[in-house]
């Protein structure tokens, strides 16, 4: 039995996933938006009869069991963690900072039964499934690159907000990059133990962004990940990605282009997936053979989302109505569907490595990815001060 | 007057050389190998009436005049400056070490009437030079990021040789590598201040080298320049190319792929170079144009020569010919032509460049890059414990 729906966010995203989920069979019952005027005009345009700019109207709302957040970066965190403890499934995007994401682990680990997920639709495209697929069957031998690049127009709002602010989650390493962060650690089994990166803002004012204000976050970066371990629990085997170098680029200063491509060589061959369609060749073999068409689908490009993310979004929407269809009660679902989904965990991983990242463009050295295990203490000096006193 | 020739080397470069500099009127009158059978052997295939494994038979050879080396990095620098002293133009690949190419630069110094580039083909690839000039005409704006990769097989040579050296100028990024470091600095007009790379060998051993053979050269690199000051005396402007970042990617673990493309972004659009082809976009544009198709021209793919260097090197022999024709002493020649040329002191600078890469490879961290101005002093210690028991 299929949850009502609640969606937070009033973004391309948001617009886009509305009509995905009802194409599943989803009811979308409710519609939060920043302001009110934003929520009503959307929920206008999509059909949406309750709308709201107050988040426990949504997450109170007694027909909505599964709520998707896609919000500012920020937000997310007091969003997700409240949904959970209201006890409604949770889909979201990153959150802002480790801290934030670590807070969502602990509370997703306190409700097991819920599902929390980190909806990157990249992890569904059916290009990258394939892809893992055939890395864990060996196509491309022992793996030894990964090499990523994202090129496209400004992510920049029309106005000022938080994609102009890199404190905020804004800039393409945050956006796009924790995708990719995710997604080839999700293909490789492996974790990232060492980073470097440099980051660069090169339009810092434009029509729309000026007096006072600029832009702080990135719209041009690369970096590289040493990857080590394998990723907890559901990698592809063990120590498959061991010693893998994952390079990414991002520009994001290429109006008019839309490049996404993915490519993984190992000691056989190598796979390459081109916006939603994959390729692979093999040493020796007659030369680079399609593996995987697009199959079309559902809608075309839709502007502001790229076609792998609008794929990937269709995909991991079936792999919903999948996980909660044969359950009789519409908040259980089924663990299988959504197996390949990036959890919390893995949320705060990726933040991680992004932190690590800006690190390292600012240290201009390598920096290790140490993934927290324990809250930081806000008041940390005030304790240690209040320990000396004591002894 | 054209020169009459003596070409060193016996490698697929050199075979392509001797056609390209006959079919533009050269007469090549001596060929040098490293051994009596690997000169023959080439010599009659190639129908070269002299040959020899003896570099003075070249260098004192009377109807040869320009001397065009092609040979393993650490003989150039010798064979290089003995021409010079002899009085005969050259045209040679880079050396093995930056103290090496210093002592070249000495000698070109001393020797200003003759003739002394380092023969990086891609400065006269059509392509490469439509692009230098729409850099200069401001098609992309304030120009961002440079980014270049090249893919493809393996550069080891079939048998155990200075391919697999690290130490002697062997892997990607001193062959290969290097070129882009040049060509980038002439593209922007700007020289590389900070650099930071990753060099790996993900294939130490192959069918042919085994057993306690080893290969230490690079068969993966990932460098970042941060240009600053304009390139001496010939840069496209003056800081132009101040404050881009630049990106290669090399990867020579990819059989049956050759990917070479050169890609500049700016504030107003891009320029892209596939192989031969160049293409552009503005921003605002209707999409991507072909600036420059590949006028097809002599001579298909031949065997470990890529096309953009057999096409490059095709445009600089003849941009030799139109250096010397006009002259009537078959040693003088014209600057015009070949001023596009990488000079010794461009040598001089790659290497700098190549071996910063390396040293920030093993350091992990960003490093300068600090062109030598006065050779090494290999008694260095030596003089040191003299002037301190001279006090």
């Amino acid at each position: 039995m299929l949850p009502g729906v609640g969606v937070f966010g009033t973004g391309s995203t948001a617009r886009v996933l509305v009509p995905l989920l009802r194409g599943e069979g989803f009811e979308v019952h409710a519609l939060w938006g920043r302001s009110e005027e934003e929520a009503s005009s959307l929920a206008q345009e999509l059909g949406i009869l309750f709308h709201t700019s107050q988040s426990d109207d949504v997450l109170l709302h007694p027909d909505v069991d599964l709520v998707c957040i896609y919000i500012s970066p920020p937000l997310t965190r007091q969003i997700a963690v409240k949904a959970l403890g209201i006890g409604k499934n949770v889909v979201c995007e990153k959150a802002a900072t480790a801290v934030d994401a670590f807070k969502m682990v602990t509370a997703a680990q306190y409700y097991p039964q819920l599902l929390s997920i980190v909806g990157n639709a990249l992890r569904f495209l059916p290009a990258f499934v394939a892809m893992r697929q055939l890395l864990a069957e060996g196509y491309v031998g022992e793996l030894q690159v990964c090499d990523a690049r994202v090129y496209g127009p400004s992510l920049l709002d029309q106005s000022y907000g938080w994609t102009c602010e890199e404190l905020m989650g804004g800039g393409g390493l945050h956006t796009v990059g924790s995708t990719l962060v995710d997604l080839l650690s999700h293909l490789t089994g492996a974790r990232a133990v060492r980073v470097h990166g440099l980051l660069r803002t090169f339009v810092g004012q434009n029509g729309a962004i000026h007096g006072i204000r600029c832009v702080t976050s990135d719209d041009f970066s690369f970096f590289q990940m040493l990857m080590g371990g394998s990723a907890s629990g559901r990698g592809v085997g063990t120590g498959t990605g061991s010693g893998v170098c994952c390079t990414v680029t991002l520009n994001f200063n290429m109006p008019g282009a839309f490049v996404h491509e993915v490519m993984v060589v190992g000691s056989a061959g190598r796979l390459i997936a081109r916006g939603t369609e994959l390729y692979g060749q093999r040493n020796g073999g007659k030369g680079e053979e399609l593996l995987l068409g697009d199959s079309g689908g559902t809608g075309q490009e839709v502007k502001d989302v790229p076609l792998p993310h609008l794929r990937g979004l269709g995909s991991m929407v079936t792999a919903l109505k999948d996980a909660f269809q044969a359950q009789e009660e519409r908040r259980l679902w089924a663990q299988g569907p959504v197996a390949m989904a990036s959890t919390f965990e893995d949320g705060l991983y990726v933040q991680t490595v992004v932190e690590a990242v800006k690190r390292s463009s600012r240290s201009g050295e390598w920096e290790s990815v140490e993934v927290m295990t324990q809250e930081p203490d806000p008041n940390q000096n005030l304790c240690e001060v209040l320990l000396i006193n004591k002894n």
